[in-house]
């Protein structure tokens, strides 16, 4: 299996990136394709002892920056390491692609570039989140932020197949992301939607409110992906300013200072079940091709994780998976 | 300073209401007037010791359910505890109303019985919530979820009071909740939102990042009510969760039990920091009267937070603060 990966991708470029990947290497059995600018990934590269025959080099000349318009990879960079990584994918001996990048620009090179899969009208970004009953699937967290009615049954089809292919869930139950459990909660448009998951989605399970997404109500969680980004991103600020509120009170006296020592492995525990870069990345679904978008702050492990977790969508044959159940549904 | 209490509203009604208000009572110069099914109330007054004369009951027979449909207490529950409540503020003597019922429903009572504060056309529900600096105020979490750009600008121009008058901010900075920090980002509908904020409000920030909510990157955040009601509740969801999961992981270590022993009381600083309860309720701003929404769940220490958020809007005067602030923008 060749994985090609966006070695300039994310704020912590190439050094965090070629370190994950040095890393999946090692546990997994994967041919890693980078591309970017050669001399910069070979002196990184330099730095470590990894299987050479695994490894392959593609040069891409130019760079997207994190905060540049997405438009720019298409009308501008030609070059650039999202864009030749992501048309690497026409050809099928190259399986996947993962980038830490600018998200809306491997988003804009991979739908043009790749096409999208029939019957799907756009792309999607999709993410695994922890559960307290185990894992949940919430899309769009961000592609797609005025979507019509029909994007997001699109999303919910596709969203059941990842969710029974790469998370390994039976007959995964699907959520709609609302206001109140009542059909009759939530805007017009979102009432629309329960109207057209109800009649279209085999396990609808009506709405799921958001303070029961991370109790695990449903497999599948569906929202527009303003509000998916919204979700994922309140998520993420509570948890860090928790978490600095916390140590904040706890210094204050040097008995909890020894107490949070001796619970400390266990909190990491906790940690790690709710840590991002423990599931790697966040697959853009919906495009005719895997790609696989990770956290621009990504460290080593996250990349090394969304190498694996991309290792999964190949193993399962998504994009064909998908294919199927749009096709059968229509 | 009279205060009116919906002495049914809440799932712990009316016993965790009047616990609330007999703690309030020893706490603070006020007097309390709860509106319900006077014998349950005299009832659970029995239990208490209390200034008889700062409490006066008024009877209502009905009682809206907490899952009732909003539109029941206008139509059939003309004698509600809320309805009646609501109706008393026309009289002067009676300064505000505080429920944790129904949420639908007060919101529905207040506006049809109070009508808006001139210029302001539809209510928002405020919520005050804690930050690593302090206190944000974020607008609006529910009341009106399918809003026009304007009544966006005029929660603005709400919460900007709020936060001088009754959280003590000076110039409160405004930012909108949005998914990226340029001002290109986001729907349609919140760009259009942007460029209003931008034009009329004198210490609009631009955009907020849901990951800077918590933060306290800006003293109000404005969105709309569905966003708002989201990113309320999912914080409330994650909050649960992950307490669940700590104690699920500290459970499977001795070491790690007397060490959460140990740090339990800063622990406990630190949530008292985050927990609703300790600020009460979420003001039902635009109605043209001072009412206080509580959470469903609110114990008795919340009820007692939430008179003590509402005497602190009697005193700053807020409807008439509101008025002059609406009256000299337009």
């Amino acid at each position: 299996m060749k994985i090609v990966v966006d070695a300039m991708g994310g704020d912590h470029a190439p050094q965090a990136v070629i370190a994950g990947v040095v890393d999946a290497l090692k546990e997994f059995d994967v041919t890693i394709v980078l591309v970017g600018r050669t001399p910069d990934v070979e002196a990184e590269l330099k730095k470590y002892q990894y299987p050479r025959d695994k490894v392959e080099l593609i040069h891409a000349d130019e760079v997207v920056g994190m905060d540049e318009p997405a438009t720019n990879v298409i009308r501008k960079k030609r070059n650039s390491s999202i864009t030749v990584g992501v048309n690497l994918l026409k050809d099928p001996q190259y399986h996947a692609f993962i980038s830490a990048g600018n998200t809306g620009a491997v988003v804009a090179a991979s739908t043009i570039n790749l096409g999208m899969i029939p019957g799907v009208e756009r792309p999607a970004i999709g993410l695994t989140i922890p559960t307290l009953k185990g894992f949940s699937f919430l899309i769009d967290v961000g592609a797609n932020t005025d979507p019509k009615p029909q994007h997001l049954l699109q999303n919910a089809q596709m969203a059941a197949v990842y969710a029974r292919e790469v998370l390994g869930l039976e007959n995964p139950s699907v959520g709609l992301l609302n206001i109140g459990e009542e059909s009759t909660k939530g805007t017009d448009f979102v009432k629309e939607i329960h109207k057209l998951l109800s009649e279209k989605v085999k396990n609808f399970t009506g709405n799921t409110e958001a303070n029961e997404v991370y109790a695990g109500k449903s497999d599948c969680i569906i929202c527009d992906g303003f509000v998916g980004n919204i979700v994922l991103k309140v998520s993420e600020g509570l948890m860090e300013s928790v978490g600095a509120l916390m140590k904040r009170e706890i210094k204050k006296s040097p008995i909890a200072i020894f107490g949070a020592f001796l619970v400390k492995s266990k909190l990491a525990d906790a940690k790690k079940k709710i840590d991002y870069s423990e599931y790697g990345g966040a697959p853009l679904l919906g495009v005719n091709g895997i790609v696989m978008i990770s956290h621009g702050r990504s460290n080593p492990k996250a990349i090394k994780n969304a190498i694996r977790a991309t290792m999964r969508e190949v193993e399962h044959d998504i994009i064909k998976a998908m294919q199927k159940e749009i096709s059968s549904a229509v």
